[in-house]
């Protein structure tokens, strides 16, 4: 359990401090975020509320889950909002104390984390089918005895991998007779615009073992003010997670964020016009290298495999350009690398370069 | 473990609501809360960092901690920041794994939620004995085995008795030789100006086995912003502190605030001047009411004793003020209560709903 929070990709201040680099100096494409930035709506109701930082968060946030029940048309019960979705994480696996649990390799780090006391069996995804994960998730599930959750990350982090709804289903079939949880980190789902024919959301009412882990961080380009939420239907589930909430732990200004942020249709449009355009121009970019083998993304990241030797990150780093390695995922090996989805300009830059790079210039 | 944070002294939204009274309607003197508000360099801060939320807070807190570490003359590595004090009190529980905890009855609620799987002594503080600690810790500590933490609130909430520093040195004393973790809560001892002569900060060299929880909450009036830290001078307790953190639980603007805010002197200063009148003005106000028994404040908050059948909170509140009626700790009775100290204007209009209740208009 040596990993540390410093290894995620939003991280990049060390190596860059480095190489003499400021963090304005750098173009960072590690960090998933929408390029659209912080909302308007956000920093006025934030600039409106200063004087609300006086009080403590209301401690049931029930004006927050009301608002998020309504918009997933789901009862305030089923919300469990949290510190970011990592609080959640950390949560679910506290609550249901699973001792033998089932992750994909490669995947987001912070499952191994918050299940450090279990058995982790990995479902290893391969480059030769693509890194699909149903596949060999479901003969697992089948095979081992007392496996007692399944933590999946859907679209899969980093690779972008998506499990879709028919095959989620057989999963959510499989751990229910089998009495698994089924815990589905959906964190970029909502990038997907026609989400409800993917997500799991649906069929919450359907699978007693089921929950879903959300966040704004990413939509909203609000990382620095962290708030997620897990979904259920399980009632003893959701009431277990609530009982051992520490208190307050979700600040004001992100409680308030989660009550406003969902009505700003603006925002929402020009996000999805902004990624149904820059994914298949980055994409087609990155695809256009022979040195590349880039996967299919469906949300706001690309991850790619060079096939060649070179340490791609420093020489980025070097044009002022800072992209993920995914070296220490466990699972990859070097030269996976994982890109977010940016604006054109920087877009551009990010190919510009990589153009440079490659071709040895 | 059934208490729920809904108990707080904080949460009067469902009591107001009752009588049909809206937030701003409501004078609280049930939340302990600086009365000179947010501060202004913090707003100043946010509102020109609206933007930074894009990024993740930084995930060691280097810059935050280096700024704590400063103010107490001590290393980074002995600066462990939280999400409020609260996370640190949960933290704190969890790495120690404490088995058998001695606790103040009454006191903050918190840390017996915190160690909910713990056997629970209670140091049991007696009206007759000015609700004093020192001697029943003492005694307790000696006599019962296989103690593995004392957790002290001190200043003690809700009576404000004060543990003095010659007294805390024996408890300190004591558990290191007994091998008891000794946690002191001094969220409320920077109301205090010469706090050096009553904080255990400066022992933290000489007792391994102590911490101490400072929060940034009360005084500086962001609860709703969320900041507190534990200090203590043992490493292994620390890395394993920093190592089961989860990440990113602190927010930016958090970790922006306990950067600016010990720097902001005026604020402090002004702080200092309202504590020194308003305290001894309140607190002769209240004990010129020969129906109540009230106790020596040490800092920013009176507790008191009715000596008469009546539902104090009820009556007060008709009147639009909100006093935390303290029937719900463990170890108190009914008729007790606990106001914060508030500006001249706000603890005369509670001393005037007093007379007017009181004397039975």
């Amino acid at each position: 359990m040596k990993i540390t929070t410093a290894m995620h990709g939003g991280n990049y201040n060390e190596l860059a401090k480095q190489h003499g680099l400021t963090k304005e100096m750098v173009l960072d494409f590690s960090a998933n975020i929408n390029p659209l930035g912080v909302p308007a709506s956000l920093k006025q109701t934030i600039t409106a509320n200063l004087d609300k930082l006086v009080e403590y968060p209301e401690p049931d946030y029930l004006a927050l889950r009301a608002r998020i029940a309504s918009f997933h048309q789901l009862d305030l019960a089923n919300i469990i909002p949290g510190n970011g979705a990592t609080e959640l994480i950390f949560g679910i696996a506290k609550v249901t104390k699973a001792q033998k649990v089932l992750l994909l390799a490669p995947t987001f780090a912070e499952y191994e984390r918050a299940f450090f006391d279990a058995e982790i069996i990995y479902a290893e995804l391969a480059k030769e089918t693509n890194f699909d994960a149903a596949e060999t998730v479901l003969e697992i599930i089948e095979r081992e005895t007392e496996l007692e959750a399944v933590c999946l990350c859907n679209p899969n982090n980093p690779t972008g991998q998506l499990i879709n709804q028919e095959e989620m289903i057989k999963i959510a079939d499989l751990c229910e007779k089998k009495n698994i949880y089924l815990i589905i980190d959906e964190a970029f789902m909502d990038f997907i615009e026609e989400s409800e024919t993917i997500s799991m959301i649906p069929y919450l009412q359907q699978f007693s073992h089921l929950c879903i882990i959300r966040a704004f961080t990413k939509f909203f380009a609000i990382p620095g003010l962290r708030l997620g939420y897990l979904l259920t239907k399980n009632d003893l589930l959701a009431e277990a997670l609530l009982q051992m909430r520490e208190p307050w732990s979700i600040n004001t200004f992100a409680d308030m964020a989660g009550q406003i942020l969902l009505d700003d249709k603006d925002y929402i449009k020009q996000t999805y016009q902004w990624i149904s355009t820059e994914r298949s121009f980055l994409y087609q970019g990155l695809n256009g290298f022979p040195e590349l083998t880039v996967y299919q993304p469906s949300v706001n990241y690309i991850f790619f495999h060079l096939e060649k030797p070179l340490d791609l990150r420093k020489e980025l780093l070097l044009k002022g350009i800072f992209v993920r390695s995914c070296a220490n995922y466990r699972g990859l090996t070097e030269n996976y690398y994982r890109v977010a989805v940016k604006t054109r300009a920087d877009n551009i830059q990010l190919l510009t370069a990589l153009e440079v790079i490659l071709s040895g210039n």
